[in-house]
């Protein structure tokens, strides 16, 4: 042993490292389902491996690495955790739903499948996420374990992302009988606190479960994580009215297109950026206890930020 | 206290004492996205509350009283399951899917609602379902909570009841690209082995996972589930070809409009009553070791051989 340390390592190269082992642990995972069904598995992987910056799995991971976690370790809850966020980009993109032709530049699923398919390949990834979870590779404590189960549930549905994404709908003036959601800051807020966010934070919540994090260590990652979620959403909504569709990888200016209230129309663009200059302080300052181990996590809130794509 | 045993119940009410409580359970759990949603929630209660025999949750119950637990010890678990089943209908009856407009006699949930809400309130019952089997409620061991969860995403999942979904749909030449099922006993076998029987086995499972089952007793009661989930869709096969959709609930005679093969067409009439009763008898010999306490199973059984819708 050396008292050496290794170089530190860029955020591009994080990412990029986070992102391959995300992809190889999602193409062996998803191979389970091949005996049943060919073309599940394939669609399946269609959602999951076409590409993506795989921020959650990284905000699990680096969240995780603060508490000494290696990365093999956290692999299974972050995996477990793209795996929701890819039926719910599947299902999001369904002609009943947002009905969207173009994602990471692919076609989507049921463009490139058909309906049924994406739905099912939804459900199945949607699924996944909790066998995942469930196995002793995610954590060698069953009690641990549970809690992962139980928060991302909490995360992912009703009361999470999914109200999220009937919010959104609703917002669009899709049900002519239910109200729309209050097309003020504090509405948009809740909307994309919900529909983005709340996978988001888990993210950051999984890697202090999985690092037994004190409740104020947690308490610091929850705080840099609802930040980072607002942040994640601004920059959203930037690429939506700045962006171009080749850049961005699937369509833009759909917001304003659906009448939808955004930070942006909301704040304005300058508004806009100076309110993700903030994000991006909130989200250092909350860090700082944990010194130049959460170096990656503060580069990250800027990139997020700051994103093209 | 005194020795006098209580009156046997009958499998009729039991079967309604079981199918009041989930109902009540499935009321309450629900309500939890009801902050976010009204909508929502208002679409997961037509797809969870609109009738149906909850013979899922039944087997838990019963299965896991051969071992003496009472049935508010089952109840979580149980409605875990049935929330499963319940999601599972809102995404078949989807046009993209199967396209029905009824079921159990009332307006299929996309009819009542439409389609983006039936997706999301599919999506939320089946998280919903892992959020209740990783509550201290569902049992007091976490090992045993993650292992209820093991157990629910293997069976509903790509290599479980979704995968059998996927080849329905091939079966029915969906998919031009996607080789069709044998059309043989052992396909269409291999086939309603997941599409429901996945669930069915892991209701008495589940029972066994509660009551602590030694390995054998957990046996037999998989000879048991297996053997009455292949009665359940000999059953429903005969309710295809006989039934008149006012008594069954849903449309009826469209299997052999779709052009699938059942077990009535390969066995015929005769020889699927036969085989049910070989099945029923299988169910029975299975329980017989559990002495009297099994006799409500061993009446569902029987029950479920002969349903009339």
């Amino acid at each position: 042993m050396t008292d050496t340390a290794p170089p530190a390592e860029t955020l591009a190269g994080a990412l990029i490292r986070c992102a391959d082992a995300v992809a190889a642990e999602l193409d062996r995972v998803i191979a389970r389902a091949q005996p049943v069904s060919d073309r599940l598995t394939r669609a399946m992987r269609h959602a999951a491996l076409a590409g993506g910056k795989r921020l959650r799995p990284f905000l699990v991971i680096e969240s995780a690495a603060l508490f000494g976690v290696p990365m093999s370790r956290a692999l299974p809850a972050a995996t477990a955790l793209e795996c929701v966020h890819c039926y719910s980009l599947a299902h999001d993109d369904l002609p009943a739903m947002d009905d969207d032709d173009l994602r990471r530049g692919q076609p989507t699923v049921h463009r490139a499948y058909d309906e049924a398919t994406a739905i099912l390949a939804g459900d199945a990834l949607l699924t996944l996420a909790f066998e995942l979870l469930a196995e002793p590779a995610a954590d060698p404590d069953p009690a641990v374990r549970i809690a992962l189960v139980a928060a991302l549930a909490r995360a992912a549905g009703g009361e999470g992302m999914v109200g999220g994404q009937m919010l959104d709908l609703a917002a669009e003036g899709r049900f002519a009988d239910a109200g729309r959601p209050a097309p003020d800051l504090s509405g948009v807020a809740r909307l994309q606190e919900l529909k983005t966010g709340a996978l988001l934070r888990h993210a950051c919540a999984t890697g202090a479960l999985l690092g037994r994090a004190s409740p104020a260590e947690a308490a610091h990652l929850h705080t840099y994580s609802h930040a980072v979620g607002r942040a994640f959403q601004i920059a959203d909504d930037l690429l939506d009215v700045e962006g171009d569709a080749a850049t961005v990888g699937k369509a833009v200016g759909k917001d304003s297109a659906a009448g939808k209230a955004t930070f942006v129309e909301l704040l304005g663009v300058e508004g806009a950026r100076i309110e993700l200059e903030r994000l991006v302080e909130q989200a250092h300052a909350a860090l700082a206890g944990f010194g130049t181990r959460a170096t990656l996590l503060q580069e990250a809130a800027r990139f997020i930020a700051e994103r093209r794509n």
